[in-house]
Formats: structure tokens, sequence, C-alpha cells
């Protein structure tokens, strides 16, 4: 038996992003957001939704480019800070202890303590509420030297054991670590197929 | 530093879900996807990519409605299953050993083992490539009893932890579970705040 509680958004643990981006006079600025995903293969997109009362989606608006960090767990606190002050009010980037560098695909900062960030261009938005749900085309994908691992076939990836990426629980309003696999994909669900 | 990936959407540890539907003959499907997320607060929205080539593609663009089921990781297999199968040569609830209930406030179906349930309306889609980048108004959202916890105003909410919910690691090609929290959120930054 379930139980109904209405049109809410609390029962999807969602990823937790940091969303960087430029001002018309080139400051950078960031911003945490949870409503984030992947949305599309080709080209690669990320579909992030943005309140239009922030400093950012102002600044996506004037340069149409932004970056996307994924945090790991060692910077906790600079990513929830950036997600309750305002880069209209402060410098955050300065008060988190982080610095920048220019993204080389796309106008944008990248925070450098952060191990992944992709660097995209706006693809399409869409206007839900007082939201901005925008899609970026992933331009490019960079990733700390420091938490990449060997493949079977002699390239790189990431290794998320070294980043301990995190969710956001809305209903208990904590952040979640991603922890170990519990199963492969494309495999668990085998023994279950007919043909 | 950083390495560049070039245009990848290996990055971001994604969540995991079930989407519901019914073709032009009420009969029920699922499939499984990890190109998801929670996109709007007002009205309450779900973003969702179906590969148009998928059945449940050509059965949401009938009914304009679905379920998007959130598994616990005592359904991992189930869960995978339903990405490597196809409802269009198998009868894939019944061979997941599911049971399958209408769903009460839109035409779609509900999946009873699994322990979340977002009932869905389109609001909008979007085309990106071969992708159909899905936004659903999320018309009520139901949990199992078993799964809740009491709040400290007498309410109740989602235990995540009864749920073991698990997120897509594209880099390994698993599922990782969604573990304990490891900060507060608008909360674990405060100390870094100004004003």
């Amino acid at each position: 038996m379930k139980t109904d509680f209405g049109p809410k958004t609390t029962g999807l643990p969602t990823p937790i992003v940091v969303i960087g981006s430029y001002d018309d006079k080139d400051r950078p600025n960031a911003m945490t957001a949870a409503w984030a995903g992947i949305c599309a293969s080709f080209p690669p997109c990320i579909m992030v939704c943005i309140n239009e009362n922030h400093q950012t989606a102002a600044n996506i608006r004037h340069s149409n480019e932004f970056t996307v960090h994924v945090p790991g767990s060692d910077q906790v606190a600079a990513t929830d800070y950036y997600g309750i002050a305002s880069g209209k009010t402060e410098d955050k980037i300065a008060s988190a202890g982080h610095t920048i560098s220019p993204a080389t695909h796309v106008h944008a900062p990248i925070i450098n303590e952060f191990p992944i960030v992709m660097e995209c261009r706006v693809y399409s938005r869409l206007q839900i509420g007082p939201g901005m749900v925008l899609i970026g085309e992933i331009i490019n994908l960079a990733v700390d030297k420091t938490c990449l691992k060997p493949t079977e076939n002699g390239q790189e990836t990431i290794d998320f054991a070294k980043i301990a990426p995190f969710a956001f629980n809305q209903a208990d309003r904590t952040y979640n670590a991603i922890a170990a696999p519990i199963a492969g994909a494309w495999n668990a669900g085998l023994g279950l197929k007919k043909s």
C-alpha cells in the first residue's frame, strides 16, 4: 500500500552540481543546483534548472555559456555555501577559498578545486514558473588527473571512488554519499531476459 | 591539472528510474532510464529522456501520461532487466515477476513492487537527436507505507535508508548505492557565509 503526497519533488535523490558563469563584466560566479541531469546523448546535453532570480540566470542569458562542476565530498561545505549565498552581495568564489581558470572551450569559469567540469553551451531553454530549464550541450568534459583510473583497453576513465560525489536528499535536507557499486548495468537483469 | 575527454556524458552519476506507460491497447510496459532529473518546483516537474525507438516513446505519444518509479536496491535485477529487454518482443512486467495497479491520477501503470512512484502528465517535450526529452508534471507522488518515517512536526516523509535507491555510474557501467548523509543541506556551508 502506498501513501499519496500530492504534487511533490521529494521522491528522487538528485545529483548536486555547481554552475559557473561570467557576468557582463566577466566577473565569475557559482551556484549550486540539484535540479540537474544528463538529458541527451547525441549531442551530449545536460539539463539544469535555475531560478530566474539568481545572478547565474542573468549571467547565462548574457553569455549563453556555462560550466557544470561535480563536487567531491571533500568540497561539501563550499558546495553548500554556493547554494545559500548570493553572488549579488558577496564574492562567493573568494569566500569559498576557490581559484578560477577560464574554460578552454566556452566563455565560463572553471573552479579548479572541483574534480569534474562540463563546459556547456546553451542548446535550448524553457521557462517553467520561476525556473529556467536550461539544456546545455556538453562541449567538453574535463576531469582531474588524480581522479582517473585505467580501463581494460588502455584508456582512462573517471574513478568515482576517489571523487566521492554526493546527491541531494530533499526528504531529509541532506547530502548523501554516492557509494560503492551494487551491481553491473546491462548485466544484473540478464537472467530475466527471454530473447 | 585536468584531462579533456571531449563531448561526453560520463561525468555525472545519474538517478535510475523506471518509466511505466500503456500502449494504445492499454497493455502496460516499463523501461529503465538514467537520463532523468527533477527540473522544476512550480509546478513540480521531472525530465526523462527516452530514445524514440523504444515502445515507451510510442506509448507516451499516444497517452500523454506516464509513471516514474524509483527502485530500491532489492529490485536491482528487475530494474536492469527493464533496460535490456524490449516491450516490443516480450511481456517485461510478467517476466520481471511484477504486478500492476492502475495509477489513480493519470492513465499509466504503477508497478507495485517499486517503493516510490511519480504520476506524470506531459508538460513539454523536445527532440534532441534520437532522444525525446519529456518534461512531465508530477501530479502525485506515492510512497510505500513501509518506507516512510515520522518528521519532527508529526507528518511523514520518505525514509531513503529503507529504500536504498541507486545511481548509474556510466564510467564503470555499474549501479552505485546512494548511501548515508554526509552533511546537512543549507547548513554545511553556513560558516563561509558573509551576510
